[in-house]
């Protein structure tokens, strides 16, 4: 877990109390604001997806970002960096897709794109900072579960890495798995109901590394224990043709559906589980209740620098 | 010039009026934002630099952004892509060279670094995103310089890229050029005092691609003729040993100095020339007077693409 090891160095290092979160709430600014790189061969593959496609998908994880603080997206800055044979139309096709992801149909006023640079580089990096404005909202945080509190979820899960698994066997169907990983679409209504109706401390996440690292890290954030029904969990039934897809369900990365634990009287979202004293997550599946520690769950899922 | 051509491709397809200032100023947020990139073999060479100097500039750079507009740098965010061969001590010890950077002496509160994200890669890849505040100040833009208003400089010019020079011929001396293309220090006063004190519109931008870059855009952009006095200047008078120096102080980057055409009546930074009716620069050297044109400048300057 080289990542989390470097994390743990940069918040040392730095003696902040922002670093580990996915955004940071700048309380005294009114804003909350949230940086996510995609690099080449790492998180993307080029002949996987066209630059429409690639604009899309880093505009829309970062909205992702932020809508799991429950702040309302509003500007975008992007660094573009990309090798010299990259040629004018991959740029404008690039920005066709970041700006449609500006602006999906549940976002009125959509975000802006207002700044950034473009570089040249080995390979193609994309860095997005996205900026909410948490004004007149409650934002979430990670360590906000309670005892008590409901466990729920949107979007459907497992289908974004049905989509990269059906790529990297050079298949083309369902087309469905493989739209959902190269354009996930961010739970902008569920982030905004909670920025706006939830009263009381809460917990939320997206599901970028997956379902089972979001609950994991609320849970050991906020020292609860998350008891979750597997069969409560909201996933598209055409992924029971694929080998583990339970575990492409609980383990795959890149849906960007939110998790959130809130007090039992908000009504959004479907709920798959409650929070108990203890910590970690009790999973009830096949009839069997699995208990999984913050190590359990960390030595499953997918590590960028593994 | 790829970079300018894929900025106007960028400009088109957004339809922003942001794009194109290294500063976006967000009116309804009172922030500006600005994200820049510092990409290995591109921007630096590994050898060249330790890591912590590496943290250093990174930020610097970013909190020049910042202070070109007027604001008060106070948030960054930190996205950093390194090879797998990159060890804990490197990520300390940049992260230690950024913290460093964030308390400028002459920055009372500091700059803090509240997020970002760290993922692997082939090269070292480092995108900063700088956050200012602009409640209560005049906020600059390229576009306001106006005839009879006054340039006025602050650093020394032509420094780094004398810095640069001696590295790329191996040679350590004088280590006072080096220092200052490493471990460059933003103008953090100069920014402040301008943001707090003029009252009326204003240009001011830093000139990380050169003195001439930021006349001639400043120039471009604001419809007028900028006359520039050579002697008037400020550069380390050392800079006399190197061929071209000349061309060094007008054309070299990465001083990270300020430059803004002011009103008459503001009095602060060293006065190098005065803006008239006309448009590009007019620069008074060894007696002549040469006229640069936007394209001319172009020409001449370093380009990440070419």
């Amino acid at each position: 877990m080289k990542e989390k090891e470097f994390i743990n160095i940069i918040k040392n290092t730095l003696g902040s109390e922002h670093i580990g979160d996915d955004c940071a709430y700048l309380r005294d600014l009114g804003i909350v604001i949230s940086q996510d790189s995609l690099v080449e061969d790492v998180h993307f593959k080029k002949d996987f997806c066209t630059p429409f496609q690639l604009g899309y998908k880093s505009v829309m994880v970062n909205i992702s970002d932020i809508c799991a603080s429950g702040a309302k997206p509003v500007y975008l800055t992007i660094s573009l960096s990309l090798p010299n044979d990259i040629d004018a139309d991959f740029v404008k096709e690039f920005y066709q897709g970041a700006k449609s992801a500006c602006n999906p149909h549940t976002l009125d006023e959509g975000v802006r794109i207002v700044g950034g640079d473009i570089t040249s580089a080995d390979k193609i990096y994309i860095s997005v900072c996205a900026i909410g404005d948490a004004k007149g909202r409650n934002i979430s945080s990670r360590k906000n579960a309670k005892e008590g509190y409901k466990v729920v979820v949107s979007g459907l899960h497992g289908s974004s890495c049905a989509g990269l698994k059906l790529l990297m066997q050079g298949k083309s169907e369902p087309e469905k798995f493989i739209k959902v990983h190269l354009q996930p679409q961010a739970q902008v209504e569920f982030g905004n109901q909670a920025g706006l109706n939830i009263k009381s401390p809460y917990a939320m996440m997206d599901t970028s590394d997956g379902l089972m690292d979001a609950l994991s890290t609320i849970a050991n954030e906020s020292g609860v224990l998350l008891e979750v029904d597997f069969n409560k969990i909201p996933y598209d039934k055409d992924l029971e043709q694929f080998d583990s897809w339970q575990d492409m369900v609980l383990f795959g990365g890149e849906d960007y559906g939110l998790v959130a634990v809130v007090p039992q009287d908000y009504n959004y979202g479907t709920q798959v589980g409650v929070a108990k004293q203890g910590l970690g997550v009790d999973l009830n599946i096949d009839g069997k209740t699995i208990h999984y520690s913050k190590q359990d769950v960390e030595n499953k899922i997918f590590n960028h620098f593994d």
